[in-house]
């Protein structure tokens, strides 16, 4: 997703505008370096951070987090007054209001930004932004965000866009396990999948998720767009959260279970392939 | 959602075509018969069916179609040979088939044609039927369902729509109670549940139903569109009839007890108020 | 089960009384009246309730039931003014009802009795009785009842023995669903299961069901005292009736989920078999 | 608890034993200290660690954990080569691994030993210990451990105690809610309670906490014994224990969200206090 959003920051930013970039496997920055005159590649994150004014940083795990902000190249040690570190990464809210901690404490300033929308909204530029933190970074920041996404929200403080986020994620992927096990009964009652997926598309229901995972399940092959480990690993981030908030949410945590259950065998799969232990085993009576 | 079919029909159908009606409450058919020189109101269910080459038939509970079906001046006593008889109710596979086990009997034919769509859909032409029966006898009747509707299919023998329409119905529960769920999360965590409902609305899980039914939830009033107990109801069919099938459903069958335990006060409010047991009480800590 | 009840009854019964046995297959009854001077095999079911002033009846299933009360030569074609039945199956409160509807009508007494226990409790005249039906008749049902069991319950009106019997079956199923959690949580997490078996035998959830379903759960083998399927029928019944009377039961509704998954391979188990599709596949990591 | 552990330590130890003993409110231990000529109350944790060889620890929470372990006149503070900490608290794996270290590094030794059983057990030296730890320390401490509890059992490192708990914990919860649902339905359909209670308690389900806690639901009262906050956390760390190992826990998870819905209001009453949210309204329909 990190490429796709570079194209479009390359693309859209005032011509002169020079760009520092760095990334753990290094021929995805060398490529788009090599076609760019403005573009270097850095050593390291905390290069990029000592000589950039805002950094972007959008890492798909919390042990990638770890790794890149963490370390003594990383992120936060390239921190020094004034410098504006933005994440786009979706973590816990625990950890994301650590990091914001650790630069204010090195004097820079920081936003919450984790998006929503995946690889190819990430290419059109037609990603969200679920932002946290102070409104005059959020403002400095929103020209370039608007750049790489069809919308912004600041939702209040460090935090609160990650707790959104993860909301978000619940909801898509309890509404994936419901839908899965719609199709599930299809199949088992004899009614052809295909045709629910179009009477689901004509009437209130209809959503470009259902269209899109649908045809998928029916063959039950699940390309990645988002891997079900880390769709799973939200659900569970969003019930942690309701467990402390004391709200119960019986529908989300029975769908948690599925995708854990999906998880040991196909975790690495599209986030659809919950529906392959949803759906009834062909060869059992 | 009668009325607002008829209307279609009588708009639609051939001029010279005379239209026989027959309701409950008579306010409804006295109105339209008041303004269309073409209709005329019938004193008994019976009478429409003994008059008519084909009746249409819309009850919206189980209770309604036995008192109509099955008294000594309903429907089915007035089915002779060559008559055919629609049924658009939501009912379980197991009374449309004994319906249509019974009409047959009698010399009749018989269409099972769920809807999918409500009372606004009705009146726009708009719904989806979703039909079980003879191809012989649902190619006789689409041009008068494609009146009514945008959209009909025929999945297979007498049961099978009313079938497909529970799974329907169940996915719409099931999504509309990890909905609620998200909502409620978002309220408790001191998030704006507008501002989901936009972020939802731009992405890939944009819906129709959360944007209608949303706002209300927010507000927690729930209009009727379709009623709590009657959406609690469907799900409950479809679990039921999973069982017989042998499929598991757990999302499904969580959001069901959330709905069954909505049903106790909020029955005859619309189905989005399984909010109000989803949602965090006020008061408390 | 049938067969311990009647030897403690011809044990126990005061000397003289004559027994007229039928069964559906016959080995069995033509056993015992090989035994016993005093018992004889009766060609039909009906022909047992004519000759007999009391008849007790032990079916397993509806299918069975339905064979045996409702054919031509069943049970109720033999019911006159004065015959007693004692049904002792698990059925639906309304299948149930509409059986002692019928006899009723033919000038019977009718007792519901459904028992808890299986196998080794009928043999050992350790059943309990959960009945339903006239206080007068369960009075004089009474002394033949403790000749089979340890207690009997007189719960009201006909259904009401059926419905406690179901309550009693879903809270089993559920508690070895919660049971089998731990357990396969217990394998998964490198700890001995039989030392979770010591642990819980030792505190207050002690249990008789612990003790003898956990062994064979940590074998994984399921030797049938109370078949998986019949287990979850009761569960499912259960939950129909809650639904009916606007109960919400969601453990025992994600139980039923569990069980109905396990149904398909291993139906024919002991429900203690549920296991098999609680824990954690081997081979996965 | 503490108490009763303490007061069995005192009856048993070899005469000529000295006890230093600490606590966070004062009443208790003065009171013990006036009774006994060889117990004395120390100023901190730290002191009591300081001048034992063995400290034993039960904290009923990880706040108190932390304040009393962590601070600086607190337990780890105190140790030095050669001492030996006996932690008896229910925390999560990951913070008795953290207290071992800290020990360990400090040269001290550690056993963890959470506990089943409650108040009464405490005092009558009935507990249960699920430990975890090196075996010779384990083996050092079981004399004292006997005079305490009626078993002791090492489950491996330090961490495989913490879960084995938290397992019975889970299983104790569900357990619970399983038995609220039946009684509610029970309840509900107009059948008494507290023939449940005795039917339940003839048979294969027969187990203390059910008599124990059913006589309560019937009432709706909840004097505690082990608060539901604390019931709850201990099945929500399970459910995370699991999640971890890819354990799916459907049933656990659905009564995880009913003792969270229960926490809101009837926290600090007992766990049984879930029938609360489980049984149906009094004054609805």
């Amino acid at each position: 997703m990190g490429k796709g959003m570079l194209n479009n920051l390359i693309a859209k930013m005032p011509s002169g505008t020079e760009f520092l970039v760095w990334n753990r496997s290094k021929d995805v920055v060398n490529g788009i370096a090599g076609e760019h005159a403005n573009v270097t590649v850095a050593a390291t994150a905390k290069e990029v951070v000592e000589k950039c004014e805002t950094t972007y940083c959008m890492l798909s795990t919390l042990e990638a987090s770890v790794a890149v902000f963490d370390s003594l190249d990383g992120v936060i040690a390239g921190v020094s007054v004034g410098k504006t570190i933005v994440d786009c990464a979706t973590l816990t809210p625990e950890r994301i209001k650590d990091a914001a901690a650790r630069i204010a404490a090195a004097g820079g300033l920081f936003l919450e930004a984790p998006v929503s929308g995946s690889k190819v909204p990430a290419e059109k530029g037609a990603l969200i932004f679920l932002c946290g933190g102070d409104r005059a970074v959020f403002d400095a920041i929103r020209p370039a965000l608007d750049m790489m996404g069809k919308a912004s929200f600041l939702f209040g403080d460090v935090g609160q866009g990650s707790r959104l986020k993860l909301i978000v994620n619940m909801i898509m992927g309890t509404m994936l396990s419901a839908f899965g096990e719609g199709m599930a009964l299809c199949e088992a009652a004899d009614l052809p999948a295909d045709k629910l997926l179009e009477v689901l598309n004509l009437g209130a229901m209809a959503n470009p998720m259902f269209q899109l995972k649908g045809p998928n399940m029916i063959k039950d092959t699940h390309p990645t767009h988002f891997p079900l480990k880390h769709a799973q690993k939200d659900i569970r981030f969003a019930i942690c959260m309701a467990d402390e908030l004391g709200v119960s949410l019986p529908t989300s945590a029975a769908a948690n279970e599925s995708f854990k259950r999906a998880r040991v065998e196909h975790g690495d799969e599209d986030f659809s392939a919950v529906y392959s232990v949803l759906k009834k085993p062909k060869s059992k009576k």
